[in-house]
């Protein structure tokens, strides 16, 4: 048996998967914003039509999963796999959005990371050999997450400086050992990260240390550099974490020039009022689905690091006084299915 | 690349993976049933030293790894990857145990489904090549969950005929490319099954659609039958639904006379006030890390099919009206690596 592992946290896929499907379904926050352009979907209301916003959420996914099938020509009884995941507790997001297809599920539960945790999975699975289609879903909800984690919305809480604001969107991908690309190349699987930090308001700088952990172990496991990548971007930072880990990597002599980040992406950190700008399950999967693989496609971007970032922490475990352990998963998106 | 799918939601295993180590960690009420002789460790208070049940949750998590790894004679810098789930908001009970643990980590969300979940993705995970090493593991803790499903504890709430009660405990499996077994040959993975039940003080009932159509596709998939298994085991049905699922089979012509649940082993039902017997991610796994793994080594049963069952409810969506998804994961375990 071939070992696929290069070094300790990274894998080097043997037939790297291709995106065959993907779709973005966004709020009417997120289709105000910059990359309105790039989701296939934009709801009006937030509601998506259900009577609570954790079902709306779940709606979100059942369409995320649809148009993405439908874009690929397939029904969910042609997937091997879904794999998906999201921040209400225990994922009823996507537990309920999975009900009655007919697909054999692994739910997952990575935070702000999940969506780069099911492609890593969605991949392996792949070219391992145990099937030939699966699909990688995750979606958040501003109003289900903001009264779960935070305040009522009807509370109308202030909002410090260092704060995100949750995506409302679902993102789906859908890889398969043939198509026209994007490939998957490598996979850098996440230690759990804690340096500390206390302040549920400040996740990016909560999450920043496994964002550097990760993608420095990515070089180091595959001997790239930044500059192999046209783009690396994480999921989500927002400004000040993006900040923090620009400033380690120079600190260690790299520039990382080529450094984004989904929650500075999705909005208009000044005019949409969202502070570090924006978080959420939803947050990397939408901005993935829909700027980066259309770029790509469009041939922007020819290779892209994509850092999902998660916060693994709770309202409970922030009452009771813990800090908050973070992780972070780095995938290999290339249009060269042979890497560099 | 050879497809390793048999069926739709089966694959079989090409080089199947060995149990190499396995411990099971449990609180003072499971160590006072009839398992009490198969655990590595019984905690004397269930506050396992900390200072809130959460935090216990998370040193089960500890203490569970850290015992597999002993008895391995394994560091867990040994480990290519650690999955791992719980029942608590966030799953924070893996978290935290994780947090600072030098492995990559996928953390998963199958409800009571868990320990299923993660055998299935490791052993898949091994067999595609990606690594030598991976430990899967999971927790529930009786007064966690508890205060987060139900009500807080000092409420003494009445329990009805069909409930069952939350397993205090955290298993840890670590599997290998090489060792003496028993060994993961098949892996049946499950659909999301809702049948309408929506009292979440009945979850045998509402899990047993998931088991039945999971153990049947294993069936089909494989073309085995029940009597080519010594004990077919769900985790965690409880008596109720344990005979749900035997009357299903017995109307399809098929009699599972080897049919038990880790739910109904765990506590003496009539003794220990538990009425249909245990459940919780900690129950299926510290009965298969004890008993199971421990019987098949001692030779009672050299091929079991151990099914993972899991509610994917939330107190909200019970609130909400909604009734109950669930879900039912499958693993073969056999004494030999060739199978049949």
């Amino acid at each position: 048996m071939t070992n696929k592992k290069l070094g300790r946290q990274t894998v080097a896929l043997q037939t790297p998967p291709a995106v065959i499907g993907s779709a973005s379904i966004v709020g009417k926050k997120e289709g105000e914003g910059p990359l309105a352009a790039t989701f296939d979907h934009i709801g009006q209301d937030d509601t998506f039509g259900e009577r609570s916003w954790e079902k709306a959420e779940s709606a979100m996914q059942k369409l995320a999963l649809s148009t993405a099938l439908s874009k690929a020509g397939l029904s969910a009884s042609a997937l091997d796999y879904l794999l998906a995941g999201d921040l209400l507790n225990q994922c009823i997001g996507s537990g309920f959005a999975v009900r009655g297809q007919d697909v054999p599920f692994f739910g997952l539960y990575g935070a702000c990371s999940t969506m780069a945790e099911s492609l890593s999975l969605a991949a392996m699975l792949l070219d391992g050999g145990y099937g030939t289609i699966i699909a990688a879903m995750t979606s958040s909800h501003f109003c289900s997450a903001e009264r779960q984690y935070r305040s009522p919305l009807e509370y109308g809480g202030q909002r410090t400086p260092t704060a995100q604001w949750t995506v409302t969107g679902s993102g789906c991908v859908i890889l398969s050992h043939q198509g026209p690309g994007p490939f998957i190349t490598h996979v850098t699987t996440g230690k759990v990260v804690d340096k500390g930090i206390k302040d549920a308001a400040n996740m990016g700088a909560a999450m920043a240390p496994a964002a550097y952990t990760t993608i420095a172990a990515h070089f180091q496991d595959t001997g790239r550099k930044p500059s192999d990548y046209d783009l690396i971007v994480t999921g989500d930072l927002g400004q000040l974490g993006r900040d923090i880990v620009a400033d380690w990597f120079r600190r260690d002599g790299m520039a990382l020039n080529n450094l984004s980040d989904c929650g500075t992406l999705i909005y208009d950190l000044e005019g949409q009022d969202v502070h570090c700008g924006g978080s959420g399950c939803g947050c990397s999967a939408v901005v993935l689905a829909g700027l980066l693989l259309g770029g790509m496609r469009a041939g922007r971007w020819r290779r892209i690091l994509f850092c999902g970032t998660g916060a693994l922490l709770s309202p409970t475990s922030t009452q009771q006084g813990e800090s908050i352990p973070s992780i972070c998963h780095a995938v290999t998106l290339d249009m060269k299915q042979g890497g560099i």
